[in-house]
């Protein structure tokens, strides 16, 4: 018995004015999504708690069976295991920006106009000798590791380091940076906040002084940093579970949650992480490491997400098509009746209008040889919502998944 | 955005009888409520847990956002605060009546006949002496404070109290007034039943003393205490989501957790928390707050409860259709296509056949601009039960339609 467990991130939504308050799910054609709810059994999902809205890290924690309120232990860690990094329990680390800051020292640009993945490197090459200059004051070692586009992850290692600051990144265009902060009274976080200032004033000299950024339309003049974290301690699916499982996304912040939960991360040609990625490279990888061994596949697709960021309303209902229609190759290929069970769901609702994270629950379907099918032949937010798994929370999704495959130990007598 | 909260004590019920085993809700003509749970979406909600009788207090702290197991501290702060008492953390205050006591001691009328404000007002100017005598032999400072009829509060205030002590109240007529003991083994806890034995014996004293007590058919010759308790700690709605909040509602008890969630109490002329209550006048007030920049409304109806507790069928249906009538014409001024969500539940079940709160689920409609509407046109125990928001907590409501109102904060990245 094996599962595939498919995640479009943010696909659910509110209803929407201009689909004439549906939502995209309900506008979509969908016959894949459709057979696997007419199929199998569906429900509502609330990835986090009722009302909350998840970020992608919590909730994508939680789909993978971990109490994100248990286990969360911020982003950065989470960034920088998706970057390939291993981090230390006491390590920290960030989810850096290059951004553009005006001349009287307000963020212009928080992506520094998306510099190129190739400039990045360059002046992050640059900032090595600072970082570990400014580290060895603290007695820290400070790795700045440029990955996409104005993205970077920043690991400061050793002991005495806390995870309870604030961001320097203010979050939005036309503010100051902000100072790192403390966010308790311990000596561990004040040292943290201390250093960071200072790894952010020194790299501002640094870069302001780059002759690189002379040359780029947004000079990359500031580092921002955020989602200060920790590695955190999940026990593996592996030994929870038995099982070998491997993991398909282009996103860091979701291959560093499944990396910390122990599956392999499987690097996809063509995936992406935005619309132009290769939908269907990514099902077919998924059905081949299933027939290759693997008891397990994770899933993700984020662009449908970013439809929602973007208030791209068609742009949405377009991609739900796409994965829809990538669904039903691997669904062809793979043994519903046999061997192979299928989950859909969402990590969250992304509302189109809002462009927020939101706390409304999601739909999920699960087909495959035993589950016990309900009369729901339609997936969107609330067709499903009749369902027979009725209302769940994102954890419960992979003890019954597992407990499908009998992969579950009693408990008790 | 901006939301009113309905909460109809002990509106929900069980099968009648009477009514040919339908609830009042289903019997009821609620044309109103029907065209809410028609618009939005609709469920059930167990207040506290399933099968848990909730008390007002709990419940209606559980409805607010707070997890009762987590934050209940007795009713006698909530009662205290809901007079306009202010309380110390360590300060702990009782609910008492005065009581009828016949000549050999048995309680013969738990509410002194029902006494008058008046008479009542005049007993406690006669123990304001005495309190102060006993207190200060404990060290500690007692306020004796009549409210409505034979309801008064005693608040001691001072340090090492404990509200871990039984009620003096036996609960029904014909058994004598209990002795207060100590519910744990602290020195505080068996300080404070001394304390309130002290009191209770010397009111007494002064009581069967006092020349009123001769005109009056009952005599109010002693005080009953029940439900210590201090203050939650609550932190308040204004923090939590950033809203400014209102209550309505003519009920100690509920003014006193409102209070104590941060919310303004507002007094509607007419409101009475008895069958006499100004529905009209609460509902067009709870619309005018809402148009005066109250970004939530929390309106709370005594009277269902009440009709329950009487055992009076017709009584509660007719109660319901008043209620349905009121909530119609706030819903005529209300914009659920605009900018207001409003939602429709019980505290809890109230059984016209046992009298008695029961632990049954109550039904919960919930309308407005972005909610996702389900197939439940009836707003009733049973049809609300295959809505779309399933089965919930009443902790639960509040952050899902905060989120509505955009006012819940992200959880992760």
């Amino acid at each position: 018995m094996k599962a595939l467990f498919v995640v479009c991130d943010g696909m659910a939504d509110r209803p929407v004015e201009e689909l004439g308050r549906k939502t995209p799910l309900q506008v979509a054609e969908t016959p894949n999504m459709d057979a696997l709810a007419g199929k199998g059994i569906t429900g509502i999902v609330d990835p986090v708690a009722p009302g909350v809205p998840p970020g992608s890290d919590t909730a994508n924690m939680a789909l993978l069976g971990y109490d994100p309120y248990e286990h969360y232990t911020g982003r950065g860690g989470l960034e920088a295991l998706g970057v390939g990094l291993d981090l230390a329990p006491t390590d920290v680390a960030f989810r850096c920006n290059f951004a553009t800051l005006s001349p009287s020292g307000l963020v212009e640009d928080r992506r520094a106009g998306r510099i190129k993945s190739q400039h990045a490197a360059q002046l992050a090459e640059a900032l090595r000798g600072v970082a570990e200059e400014v580290g060895s004051e603290f007695g820290i070692r400070v790795e700045f590791v440029p990955t996409v586009e104005h993205r970077a992850v920043v690991v400061l290692r050793g002991e005495g380091l806390s995870r309870a600051v604030s961001d320097t990144d203010p979050g939005e265009a036309g503010r100051p940076v902000k100072p790192c902060a403390p966010l308790d009274g311990t000596p561990e976080a004040r040292r943290t906040a201390q250093l960071v200032n200072a790894l952010s004033e020194r790299f501002r000299e640094v870069l302001e002084a780059h002759p690189l950024n002379e040359e780029l339309p947004k000079p990359a003049n500031a580092v921002l940093f955020r989602g200060a974290g920790t590695v955190p301690r999940l026990k593996p699916l592996g030994e929870l579970y038995g099982i070998r499982g491997a993991c398909i996304s282009a996103v860091a912040l979701i291959r560093g949650v499944c990396r910390a939960a122990g599956l392999e991360l499987l690097d996809v040609p063509g995936a992406t992480g935005s619309y132009d990625t290769d939908l269907n490279a990514k099902f077919s990888w998924a059905v081949r490491a299933l027939d290759g061994g693997a008891d397990f596949v994770f899933l993700h697709v984020k662009a449908t997400d970013l439809a929602s960021h973007d208030h791209a309303v068609d742009k949405k209902v377009e991609l739900i098509e796409r994965i829809d229609d990538a669904l039903g190759s691997a669904l062809n290929a793979l043994d519903l009746g046999g061997d192979v069970y299928v989950l859909v769901t969402a990590d969250h609702t992304t509302s189109l209008r809002t462009g927020n994270h939101e706390g409304d629950p999601v739909p999920v379907a699960l087909a495959g040889p035993e589950v016990r099918p309900d009369r729901v032949d339609r997936f969107d937010e609330m067709s499903c919502a009749s369902g027979g798994l009725c209302r769940l929370r994102g954890k419960d999704l992979m003890p019954i998944l597992m407990n499908l495959l009998g992969r579950v130990k009693k408990f008790g007598f």
